[in-house]
């Protein structure tokens, strides 16, 4: 369910169709995710949306679990309910475990504490980390 | 320059200047940043919140560079200057080059993406990711 | 359901009485929604609301269906369940379809992204811009 | 400076010039701040939201200095410098010291914390909170 | 239910089975709250956080009602389900009413909207107000 | 400024150079902005955001003045500072005056007001909108 009808997997034709495939078999599922079958009602955006996170999830100098932690570091700090539940499902697949996942959100937790914290008192940026730059 | 008047290195006594030392030792820089002396003026924060950081981001399952990684993450998407600017800074001190820095920008982009489209959306939960908690 | 108590219909009066009304009346509807009933929880915030809501939508430069969409966009980047579906509904009642619904989605998804890129780099503002205002 | 050009005091005429004089009178300050200046670009929205905010920070059952608070917190949690300055200089003429900011800005990071750990793990409601409402 | 299985207080053994106890008794509770059964799986973060809880929470310049008005003004800011539920039910403990609830959430719609009018227009901040910090 | 290093034209080559060369002569302005300076630290994402963005921004179904609008109201629900200067700039040039963004920003701001209150009550959503999925 969404706030348009889904494109079910019966009716998808063409490129739509294409990708349907290659998620199921990229991912190793047998059923296409309620978030692609939504982004199908509008071709072009399943299409880039597509393209570009199996272009940005590769394997490249940061490896895959370490990218599907950084995605559910963002979800949690956007509240993002079907986000957290798929990508901690992927995470686990790439062999994330409690304890590491208790670690993860210990990190989440701790800096949307100091980030709010430093924006709440609006401290001035060190001219030291600046020269990083 | 903060919304309170910022507890100097030299004005520190007791706990405040113990945790002040500690962080110049611990951090390998020789200045302590704006936002601990900003927090030192609310003594039990200051504690409380260094304290907490140390064993968040000591190394366990998850290696300092991939924590560091986390804060920048969850720090883009809540667009805290200061964090920004502070965290990269650690993070290169751990490793992180422009090309690292440019993968992990490049999932945290995405993710932003991809969640406000599937909340945008209202997408139901596959029971299937569902089965995993 | 709420965590306040709702008020119904049947038990308002005078002025929440007086607004439920017009609600239904201005929207088209044979129903009173949730949220109206939560406000009338505090019937000048109900009065301030609703008396702002309609002076803000009525078509003016913007006309109602742009209005509405923006309303979508800033609920999407606010992740708010019930303005989703709400406003969705409003916007079909304007004449939104899904092709409209899909390019809007697009814009609200890319922003999100490169809104969190920018701020996770901390792009300074190019003073061509500055000059704008 | 503002993306707009900002309505100045000897510019003003009629309702703006009016809502200038009642806020300097009101926060008995002798200049307009900013955002009334940007705001006064589109005059009935400078006219509603002066109207709502005196309503909101009335004292009633919250006296004024808890609504001050409040507004700090809400500013911390969505990072709004401009917002922060202000309604912390607001806060300091009603009372607010260092001390009491201090504990205000624990509780803010505190939740800002555990708002996120919580839906990063998507924890359910406990029916007993849900019978509350 | 979440993400992760859940530690229920039959399974609960040492440092969490501690906790557990004095969650109940503290808050005069027969149930172990979802989140503290979630949160368990982590026990170095069950304890930083409960321990960081009580301490943030006590009575001090600000009253245990303030702080867990506080609480509802950033978890409605950040849009959490979970700690809604939690905090309105705490906060009704402590002698949160309706009208006291319905002053709490204008003030908390009332900012939100202005500190995204002065993010959207980039307000500067007048010197006057930076000069109190 | 960025917390990288920005390519500046004179040092871009290859596919950098291109995409810069095509960014001014398509935006009509005679500088490379410091956004697509610092994303050309990592060329694939800057490839991708420049082909998306073009993708995303062409007329079809929505104009591209509601576009920049949709943008504006995105940016200033996450408070980013670079892209609200940039986009206001940008929809000046397509034609937004004063009065139509006093308009638009009213809408931003009512609806992040509505947003946070419905989620602060935690309103559940009537089934009559569901329906509408």
């Amino acid at each position: 369910m969404a706030t348009v009808k889904m494109v079910e997997y019966d009716d998808a034709t063409g490129d739509v169709k294409q990708i349907f495939d290659e998620i199921m078999k990229l991912r190793e599922i047998d059923f296409v995710p309620n978030v692609w079958k939504t982004l199908a009602v509008h071709p072009p955006t399943l299409r880039r949306l597509w393209d570009g996170l199996r272009e940005v999830m590769a394997p490249g100098r940061l490896d895959t679990l370490t990218k599907e932690m950084i995605a559910i570091a963002v979800s949690a700090t956007n509240g993002c309910e079907y986000c957290l539940w798929s990508h901690t499902a992927a995470a686990r697949k790439q062999g994330l475990d409690d304890e590491m996942l208790g670690e993860l959100m210990a990190v989440v937790g701790m800096f949307n504490q100091t980030n709010r914290l430093t924006q709440g008192y609006q401290v001035e940026v060190d001219p030291q980390y600046r020269q990083s730059g």
